[in-house]
């Protein structure tokens, strides 16, 4: 039965290269045309050849995972690429394009994302060790979308240029209070404090960055001017001059986007200025992948701009720039691969098997989305104000900044 | 009757300053706090009463127009503009809050534009006279929001900034082959062709701009690389290296943006750029003021943010970059209005005093819509690639660009 529907699946999606598939039976059948490029699939089981078939996007990762799917011939990421580009051209059967559907209508019951359950999706991931982090992340632990203003600078560079960047945006002044929204592990806050002279409130609901956080704040001297608070958006009081949220609103679910750009409108002051750096996607919505939300980040989505233009103006906040990364995210995540790839023997050291190879996928399939998906960050500057920022962009690329002169 | 319901609009009005009204019988009503300012308002006669109280905003441009409503003590700016902030405190009586959301749910109706239609309301506000426009715009006759880079430099030197602007967001190469949808009197087309050395087809649905047009490119011996056409963006074919459109989206409508943007996909090159600029509403979507429709633009509208992205999105283009100019329109307005005023007597030699008073009315209501309202307006940077354009922004602002270092 199973090898019947996944028969059909493989007729219907193989128009423009070819796949062989060795079945648990020891069947192999070969699908699409012959002028295109090859990629081989070899299902151990039929538990990984039922899961394909029901969710082939968790099936693919589940079956990965645990070592019952391996592509022989070409590597995961070029065989995925090449099962995408077929995806594009071909055609699902009904029974999967309608629980494709159904996942995308979901999603407002599926990100609600109230305040128990975002502290509980973010202990998933964020909570799981720092040492772990520690062997794939740049020195500083930004967790996030670096930015290469050099295609071969270093992730270390690419970090401080992000930051750089990101302070350039909000024009800080020495003196000014800035709010982190999703701190991480301090990093950003940190930067703010030493590089602009800022004092910094940095909320995080990951009980293991925020000690981490307030340790390093310790150690740099700097525990006087930046404070790390474990605390929810929705909870949070007070008047900020500065408001910077790096990779946050990914966790905060369609259903909440409203009140989260009205929590920037209410916390930033008359002149304050907001930066908003987000995972967007630069075509119409659709579902997030069903194998990241189950095994990476529970309660994440990312949008599309048609669904945050609508919170973000029933917040009536001037968005006085837009700026749109494309591949940055994709050297990030090179860069972060083939860390783990580097100290693969410590990874071991402290997970098993099937763990390892859960990141390999994860890196994976996000390389592909900013490399062949029209998935992108957005920069969205925020302002009360529509002269909060001056009213040419030249203030972002004055001086001998590397790469933007 | 009509100064009744007067004074029961005023009346909800009126809360932060003092409005003083002289009525048709003479009367004199004072409305509002006294602690705020004060405007005063004189209404000649009957027709003029009726028309506030049926439709407030046409009803007050008409009124200015006919010389039957006079603001005394401040101009008419200031008098709109302490208009507009009471009415955003204030409220309205719920027969013109039904109104108002009648004409926004009817905009599918009213912007249908089809070709036809299209064509005149480009001929009703295009077509009345090249000398007109000569007496307010700039020498190269840009009829849309300029550049300033310096706020002090003049109206000449920020078209010329607007265009260079332009030109480097479309990274044009000598041969390039540039499409000008909504080409207008041809500056850009002229400029893009003198100074990028690119082929450029401009396309309008005015045949007086087109005569302009093509004369001007006669004068300038570009007529070679330059070639102009009375055509509809949904008419035209062929392949574009780059697209450029300034100011025409406005005329589009919203049931037909979808249509407008997957002409832009179809009509650019695989590695093409497009740079679509356009007013706009950082402000949740409302009804286009009705007087504007009815005497400037009909069948336009200003667009929010989230009515154009669905649109985009479904076109499957990168947004690989969006601006977002913020006062340079009302500094443009104020340089047209002063220099309509300085050659008031020979407008008044060609139309009459009524004619006089309706420009100033609409050169005055867009100053306040920039200034007092959340009007913009956004460049949106388009390509098909990811990377058609660098992956930073450095490049607009590289070089001896005057006020962008």
């Amino acid at each position: 039965m199973w090898e019947k529907a996944l028969d059909r699946i493989l007729s219907q999606l193989m128009v423009r290269d070819q796949l062989r598939v060795r079945f648990p039976d020891g069947q192999t059948r070969i699908y699409g045309p012959n002028t295109g490029e090859t990629a081989s699939l070899e299902i151990a089981d039929i538990a990984a050849l039922r899961a394909l078939c029901v969710n082939p996007s968790l099936g693919l990762g589940e079956g990965f995972m645990n070592g019952t799917l391996t592509f022989n011939e070409r590597g995961l990421e070029d065989s995925l690429v090449l099962l995408l580009r077929n995806r594009e051209a071909g055609q699902l059967p009904a029974w999967l394009r309608a629980a494709h559907h159904m996942r995308y209508h979901a999603r407002n019951f599926i990100q609600r994302n109230n305040p128990i359950r975002s502290r509980q999706n973010v202990a998933h991931h964020y909570d799981i060790s720092d040492d772990l982090y520690r062997l794939f992340l740049d020195a500083d632990m930004q967790y996030s979308c670096a930015y290469f203003t050099d295609p071969d600078m270093s992730l270390e560079a690419a970090q401080e240029a992000k930051k750089a960047h990101i302070g350039r945006k909000l024009r800080i002044e020495p003196g000014c209070h800035v709010l982190d929204i999703g701190c991480g592990w301090g990093g950003m806050a940190l930067t703010l404090a030493r590089d602009f002279d800022a004092r910094v409130t940095g909320i995080t609901l990951s009980e293991n960055q925020l000690k981490t956080a307030q340790r390093r704040a310790e150690e740099a001297g700097l525990s006087d001017r930046v404070t790390f608070k474990l605390e929810d958006y929705r909870h949070i009081r007070g008047t900020f001059d500065r408001i910077v949220s790096v990779g946050m609103l990914e966790h905060v679910g369609v259903p909440n986007y409203g009140t989260y750009f009205q929590r920037v409108n209410e916390l930033l002051s008359p002149d304050g200025i907001a930066l908003i750096h987000t995972i967007g996607r630069s075509a119409p919505p659709m579902p997030h992948d069903p194998w990241i939300n189950k095994y990476i980040f529970p309660g994440g989505y990312v949008p599309s701009l048609s669904e945050l233009a609508g919170p973000l103006e029933q917040a009536k906040l001037w968005q006085s720039d837009i700026e749109v990364w494309r591949l940055h995210y994709a050297r990030t995540l090179r860069h972060w691969r083939s860390r783990f790839e580097t100290h693969r023997d410590q990874v071991l050291a402290m997970y098993d098997d099937r763990f390892v190879r859960m990141f390999q996928y994860y890196f994976t399939v996000c390389i592909i989305a900013f490399e062949h998906q029209m998935q992108a960050v957005y920069h969205f500057q925020l302002a009360h104000e529509r002269n909060a920022v001056p009213v040419t962009r030249g203030y972002l690329y004055s001086g001998n900044v590397q790469g933007e002169g």
